[in-house]
């Protein structure tokens, strides 16, 4: 397979828990990729795909460990891929200094500030090259059908993806506010002008973040009011942000996404 | 709560996943166990205990984080407690060294040799202390109705609690392999007389420690044909030694046990 390096494989579910490495040009270093092969895929079989974002911290192995999608994957027959949250090793100067900052934490913006431009460009990973990459390489994966969906920042990531524009930071991006909007899923729903969203937004009610100030989702849900996008906020009593929350509900979102995937 | 402290809780499948911390006598160490409460657990409505025990390097983390579990102990009313897999910062000699004894490595035996004695005692910290703990503690607690479960060393461990008679290592016990006998669960199931116990024994056919011989599974499952003693040996076509195995198999466990706890 070209370019395209198995790292491990172990049967799941009847199906495949893969991780592979890949040369990206987009962000000029080896990346890896999750990706689990439901039992009924196959050339005749080809199946839709659905993308998961992590969030700040993360590499490509937390929700494979610790979600237990692979389950309801294997129950739906939905192939799931799941990127690394940034470039790795590049080198570039104190990418490891802050855990909301560079490594583990590509914010899925494509950065235009000095030395973050060369390599911090996540946004066109996931949604040109990544894709490219999987919908070659693997026959048994159906062209053009997909969805995404991810946890904390990978959360917004995916909002951003799907909203089809490209929240983020001043390191990133530079001083000017007005040019955050475009990474801003909050900013990005006013403007959205395309075939109708499935949203869904899920959330504890004992979210650490959310009660620090640090995660604000009225203003998302208050931006979908007023442009009159439909969004599924689910508030759920008493979880906190973590992988025991996301492992609760991963198996509602999977089904969510096989249905509008597969219809 | 005398002696027990909370270390973290998450609430998960509409139950709660804590951590809690103790100073064990036993051990002479503080000690963590994970303790999973179901939602429908209440004084009134007291629950049968799965103790479940891990294998080598791992803590009380990996199977809370990795299987899955809480969703069918969930459903099926089902309190789970995992304590780590050895004494902690004990300060032994060399107790750091290799990851297939001392720290992480505890083997849930009664160590008879040198250093590891006045430590190494998980076998009567599994099935003594921790069980009075539990039960003094905890109100949803059904005292007396208990099953115990494991993965790899923890599997043995589990094998070796339930034969009632406390596989191991020179180290440990010392040079005279009689003294091991009382420590192998293929020895001890010769000599079991006690009532009808319910073991499953599963595993992956790329077991990558069964292919390197250092699980022989035979040995087991032809003292227990010998023995007469009854075992659902279950081989796992294509399945790996580790967690992604654990997860797509953990459900029926737990509903085995919860069918033997209940009726």
């Amino acid at each position: 397979m070209a370019g395209v390096k198995i790292v491990s494989t172990s049967k799941c579910f009847g199906g495949h828990q893969f991780v592979y490495s890949h040369k990206s040009s987009e962000l000029k270093c080896e990346m890896k990729f999750s990706l689990y092969i439901p039992p009924g895929a196959s050339e005749t079989n080809k199946l839709p795909v659905l993308y998961w974002l992590s969030g700040l911290t993360c590499t490509e192995q937390n929700f494979i460990i610790k979600s237990g999608f692979q389950r309801y994957a294997a129950e739906h027959n939905l192939v799931v891929v799941g990127p690394d949250t940034s470039p790795r090793e590049c080198g570039v100067e104190g990418e490891d200094d802050d855990w909301k900052l560079g490594t583990g934490a590509g914010f899925y913006v494509d950065a235009t500030q000095g030395k973050w431009v060369k390599n911090y460009r996540m946004y066109s990973y996931v949604t040109k090259e990544l894709i490219k990459v999987v919908e070659d390489n693997f026959k048994f994966v159906l062209p053009g059908v997909r969805s995404i969906s991810g946890h904390s920042m990978g959360g917004h990531g995916a909002l951003i993806c799907a909203l089809k524009n490209p929240a983020c930071l001043e390191e990133y991006l530079g001083p000017d506010t007005e040019a955050w909007k475009d990474w801003d899923a909050s900013q990005l729903v006013a403007k959205y002008n395309g075939p109708p969203l499935h949203l869904i937004v899920e959330q504890g009610s004992e979210d650490e973040f959310a009660l620090l100030g640090e995660i604000m989702i009225e203003k998302l849900t208050d931006a979908c009011k007023a442009a009159s996008l439909p969004v599924d906020y689910r508030l759920r009593d008493g979880y906190d942000h973590g992988y025991f929350f996301v492992s609760t509900f991963i198996g509602e979102h999977i089904k969510h996404h096989t249905t509008i995937l597969k219809s």
